[in-house]
Formats: structure tokens, sequence, C-alpha cells
């Protein structure tokens, strides 16, 4: 089955427009707990939760090859109905994507990855081209230093008229043939959001940025969701995953999960 | 000693801007040749020919946690002597790219790496306070779609006089406060190479594309090189390691890398 086809089953099935952010950091969590066993802790507690899981790579290769064999074995517990989007924000030139694509697609098996737009179109086609997953552009990301190059308004000489970010998601629309691209837009900005989804109402998004980082529920749900509510996907990593630091970690995922789920829930 | 020292004192004695980019493709290596016996050899053949190796990530992440052995022993068995630059293309917000910082810098070593600017100063300053190693940041990379958003003309509003590569450019000028940062330039665009140097005449510069991209070799020195020859690493990938495909690519890779170094000194 396609990514967007399984996003929107897992959401329905699930009633849940939350991602968890599989994100380990060994310092948050609980003493001698190995990443896979914490990993399968909180997806056990969280997969009746959640429209898809979101691993952020970097955490895995922070820890080298163990972290990695940890992040597939992670990716093959995860149940086959719920997708899996790698947060890995890749970009290169054609042959060397095509390697990445190997990586995350072949070799893992993710159904959808994060892409970076700053090479363009030729280095992103090779992902593009595995029509049955998904490839989240990065659009307007939830940090502070978004705002450096993202916001600059940008365009032709003498015709600017849009801000970076605006370009990035017009492009992204254009180059969607086979329908399986998506923007990253974080809820820590909800102007933005909101013209995103306004200007494009079938496109997937991925949101991050509500809890930890500051994003408000209420905005971000009211801003960012499609009218179907089948192709938005909002990200929780750390109020999560370290809702507690102690042995019953699993189980305090389990209930901020829910309580994240349903409290988005009730803005829809 | 720091990337910048270590980078000149190479150049210098190896009288060299050649940088060999290992990048080892299945396809493309002799037969039942592993990765590191292969890149092994390419060392042996070219150590006394380059100022830096740049292994691509990617090409070691498409083969698995093999593929990541061989990157750490490959890493491990270049002479201390020459920086070894991870392209890597990374960029993400805080938190996460401390993690990549972990892989890159602590666990492997790299003395360099290349990072995307998408994501604004924050996304980079944690890889900028490793103050001994180098961070090549992305402005105009050599592929064909580096237009789509790299030359789009950008600006406040009704004052728009100069294109995101060179916005990249300046901002990153003013973020090397400890004098460690540098930029991708491409020598497919000589125009553009030829205008971020003599902006920025004391920027390290990391340029691929020469060979098989197609960059001239006597455009990307003339535009290219600063004046002390210290601080311009010229990027050859393929051409050096497929120089030829049968049981003397070591030899055939060290007589195209003599070539390709001593044609970049011709021209200086």
């Amino acid at each position: 089955m396609d990514f967007i086809s399984k996003l929107a089953k897992a959401s329905q099935k699930n009633r849940s427009l939350l991602c968890v952010g599989l994100d380990p950091e060994p310092a948050l969590m609980p003493e001698k707990t190995g990443v896979f066993e914490f990993n399968k802790a909180i997806i056990d507690a969280t997969a009746d939760l959640v429209c898809a899981y979101k691993p952020n790579i970097a955490f895995y290769e922070a820890m080298g090859n163990e972290g990695l064999e940890a992040l597939k074995k992670t990716r093959d517990y995860i149940p086959k109905d719920i997708p899996v989007i790698i947060d890995a924000k890749r970009g290169d030139i054609g042959n060397t994507v095509k390697a990445y694509a190997r990586s995350l697609f072949d070799y893992y098996k993710f159904d959808a990855m994060t892409a970076s737009p700053y090479l363009g179109y030729d280095s992103l086609e090779p992902f593009i081209e595995y029509r049955d997953r998904g490839v989240f552009i990065l659009c307007r990301t939830s940090n502070k230093g978004a705002a450096d190059f993202q916001s600059l308004y940008v365009g032709k000489e003498g015709d600017v008229k849009k801000m970076l970010f605006e370009v990035v998601a017009e492009k992204v629309d254009g180059w969607n043939k086979h329908g399986n691209l998506g923007l990253v837009v974080g809820a820590t900005y909800p102007e933005e959001l909101k013209l995103i989804r306004e200007r494009y109402p079938q496109m997937p998004l991925l949101i991050p940025g509500v809890g930890a980082q500051g994003g408000g529920i209420e905005q971000t749900v009211k801003y960012g969701v499609d009218r179907e509510k089948t192709k938005t996907i909002i990200n929780s990593s750390r109020q999560i995953l370290y809702a507690s630091r102690g042995r019953d970690f699993a189980e305090a995922a389990g209930k901020a999960a829910r309580e994240l789920r349903d409290s988005i829930n009730k803005y829809l």
C-alpha cells in the first residue's frame, strides 16, 4: 500500500493525527535501558494512539552502528499498518541521492522521509521516483533560525512578492506528479502554517514543534488540518518519550500520547 | 591541530589543491573488492598527491552497517596529516544537530564536514562550536537544479539585489567568529565561483564538480583559488576512483590524481 493510503488508514483507525517522534537520547532515558528496548516499550504503549512514527536518524547515528541496528529493529517492530517516516533531511546531487534512497527506502524500508530543498529538483527526483513512498520537503521549519533564509523575500529580479518558504511550497506542488510529496511546516509559526494549508488544502503536512518547542495545539489544529483529516501529521517527541524519566516511562508516554491525541481531536 | 592549519600544511607538503572524493560505488568498482580494501588502495596511491580526502557518507550508508564500518576504518587509515572532510550536508534543529556532531566529530573524528544552510544559524551553531573542525556550508552547488532556489533574487520587498547563494555567503561570513567556516561552490558555475572568491578572498572554498560533472580546470583555478593557495579544495571523485575499472584501478587512480594535481598547478 502506498504511503498516503497507509497514513489515511492509520489516522482513521486510531482516530489520530498524532505522530510520535522516536528520538532516543540516552541522557533523558531511564538508566540501563537499551535503545530498542526503550522504543519497543514506547511503541507498545502508543501504537493504538498514533497515525505515524517518526524516528530522527541523527539520534541513532550518534550511537554508532549499535544505534543504527536499534533503528532497523525499531522499524521492523512497528506494526505494519502504521507508516514510519524517517526524519533525515537529506539532499545531495543525483547519484549521491540515489545512494541515500537505497539506504532509507530499500534497506530500512521506511514509508516516507524528510528532505531538504536547497539543491533543487534534481536532488530530490530519485526520492520522488519511489512512488509508493512519501517525501516531505522542508518548507518552514520549527526552529528560531528558520527565518534566516526561509523568510527572505525572493523571486525574479524586480518581481519579488513571496518568501522563500512560499516558493519552496509552490515548486513542491508543481513537482508532485506522483502525489507522494508533502511539506514540513512547524507548529511554532501558526501564520505560515495557515497560509500553506489554505493554499494547498490537499498537501500532506508534517507539523513538528508542538509541546517542548512551544507550538500551541488549538492553533495548529485550526490552521493546519486538512478537510479530510487524513493528510496532517502532528509530531511530538520529547513531551511523550520523556513524560516520566523513571521506570514508568512507557506508561507515562502512553498517557501523554492519549492526552495529546484527544486534545488534538477536541479542536477538530 | 585545527582544520585550517592542517589543510594549509597538507596543501603545501603535497603541492596540491586536489581533494579525492572517496565515494565507493559497487557497480563501478572491480569485482570482489571490499570497500575498505578499495579505499585503502586508492589512499595508498594518492596520499602524496592530495590536500584532503572527502568521503560522501551516502555511499557508505547505502551499504548498511558494513559500509559504515568501512567508513570508520577508512577514516582511521588516512594519514594523520591529511584532513578528512565528511560530505554529509546535514542540517536540523539544535538538539538534533548536536547528535549529528557527536557522530561525525566525536565518533568518526572527521576534521571537517559539509552542512546545509536552509534551517538557519541555530541549526549550524553546534557544528560551528567545534572550533578545531571545519564546516563547509552549501552555497552554490554543482548540480543542474541548484538554480531552482539558490539563484532566486532575495531581499526585503522592493529592495532586491542579490541571489540566495550570495546571501548565504554573506551570512556565513558574518557567522564565522571562530574562523572555521567555509563554503561549497561548484566548479560547474564559474561566474558564481568568481564572484564568491572576489568577495571573500580568505574564505575556505570546497569546489566540487570538476571532471565527471563538467567543470573546467583552468577556469576553476583562475576564479576559485585564494592568494595563499591554502584555502581552496578542488574535489574530484569518479574521474580518479574509476579511471580504470580493472585490477589496475589503484595505479590508474594514482596516475589520474597526479595528472589532475599537476594540471591544477599549471594554472596557478
